[in-house]
């Protein structure tokens, strides 16, 4: 019999237990501690990967990770025979479409300023733009990028994509490459980051790339936090290149009490929570990846180790 | 020759004026106070009411508010010949779409428990909900109704409205008058007040309808400020029964500086910016309905002036 591990929270662990023996009783299921005979651990679902994996689980066949992204995973270290898979599932798309359509609207419709005009009970309207007149970029296009662009485009904002290799998505001026990464971020009044932390992406949001933008420019972070510079952001908006930004993520998490960025009156900060996994579509997801799996059919969210996404 | 009046904001006038010259050649497009023969005013577009009206512009037509709501209109002073008209155009349904989104997202995604986090430098992620687990309930029905409980279902909301007479929005669980009154509040986990000022709705949301919610409720209130009952909201928002409110309206406006709403920190307040007239779409509905008056068909936001709206 194959074991599937879960080593993540056990809350959640819980509900995604009550699934499994629900639609696939043939499989022992198991939350962590309780991991059984190591041997028999086909399948791990995790946030972190554990201490000396491939030692423990010397047959491990599938790994899953419970977020969305597999950054905190040390790809050299995982036997060529495991398969890694990213956590696509309806639950965290949802989570992430809402969270950037409020900061993209917050900052569209002026949100920060009227909150300091509210601290000094201020009644002052400010000029109302349309959506239309809004350039909204969206750095990385995968799944939770597609999915935002469509429903920010869904409310009439005038939509860009960048990606590393070139996407096609209807109604979304898409740019491909370092060659159009300039003509990119200068159309982009409020710029979003969707990008997984690779080696290449890594301190990409810097005073360079902030000269890009239009002067005035917002930035929505939801990528990874070692993708900011930290000091160079504070400085962007102390000069006036950036007018705003929200962070969901940030280097280190959680954040120290003492950095700066939590005091920025132009800075807004929410712990990683902009989308976050629920459990029963989840679990929904990975059992049908386990009958593909069995079908040899292909993975969603299976990772390609060369690229580290 | 007929005229057409513009008597607000001179700016969007102006932008009125290049397109009824450009559409409409053969109307005498004036901005006031240049009204020429006030004999030949047929057709006058205004926020408010100018006094004495009926003796100025004795040979008045159409009467076009400029905004939404035609509460500051005087009915009773208006002669029964002259036909008063709502504005009903994409811009302003756009605006009220896009604010009450951030607002329901505001509020369903804890961001003021995040904002007040983020003031103590506290890194503390809260349980998220789902979109299907929020059950966003809208009072009145019109054209701006509609459009934000179609916005709010496509997020995947639990979606109600309710409506003097019964109306029918695909996926929406629609209530109607007095009777289902109580029934609809009682599962509204965020409550959207978009209806129209008349005798009915004033001092509408009070402590009796504050009851009847269930226990931290959210208010989004985008209708007109004398339905709000402020003490009692301040009531209710300091014992629990509600968590947060946001207000795009009040009595008076401006807010006078030393009004208490505006410290309350559970209380979010902007200066009636929710939806603004768009020129550009606004002038095409006017010249729209000039040509369905004239052709003898039904006109656009005709009101109804035995109900006020």
């Amino acid at each position: 019999m194959s074991t599937f591990l879960y080593m993540a929270d056990a809350d959640r662990g819980r509900r995604w237990g009550e699934l499994f023996r629900r639609d696939a009783p043939a499989l022992d299921f198991r939350l962590w501690p309780e991991a059984g005979d190591p041997a028999q651990v086909h399948y791990l679902a995790t946030w972190q990967q554990p201490e000396q994996l491939a030692e423990r689980f010397p047959n491990l066949k599938l790994l899953f990770s419970t977020g969305a992204g597999v950054d905190q995973f040390d790809l050299a270290t995982l036997p060529p025979s495991v398969q890694l898979v990213r956590m696509v599932e309806p639950g965290i798309v949802q989570g992430m479409v809402e969270y950037v359509l409020h900061a993209v609207l917050d900052l569209h419709r002026d949100r920060p300023a009227y909150r300091r005009l509210q601290a000094e009970a201020r009644w002052q309207p400010l000029q109302v733009r349309t959506a239309a007149q809004c350039r909204v970029s969206v750095l990385g296009l995968g799944s939770l990028g597609e999915a935002v662009l469509q429903a920010l485009r869904g409310l009439g904002f005038d939509c860009a994509g960048w990606s590393r290799s070139r996407r096609h998505i209807d109604g979304v001026q898409c740019f491909a490459g370092e060659a159009e990464r300039a003509d990119f971020l200068r159309r982009s009044d409020i710029l979003v980051c969707l990008l997984p932390l690779t080696d290449a992406t890594r301190g990409l949001l810097d005073s360079a790339l902030f000269d890009a933008l239009p002067r005035g420019a917002g930035l929505v972070h939801v990528g990874r936090g070692p993708q900011l510079v930290s000091a160079d952001l504070l400085a962007a908006l102390d000069d006036g290149r950036l007018a705003e930004a929200v962070l969901d993520v940030t280097d280190p998490e959680p954040l120290p009490a003492g950095d700066p960025l939590w005091r920025h009156p132009r800075v807004q900060i929410t712990p990683h929570i902009a989308s976050v996994t629920q459990p029963d579509t989840a679990a929904a997801v990975v059992l049908d990846n386990l009958r593909r799996f069995e079908a040899g059919l292909p993975l969603v969210g299976l990772v390609d180790r060369s690229k580290g996404y």
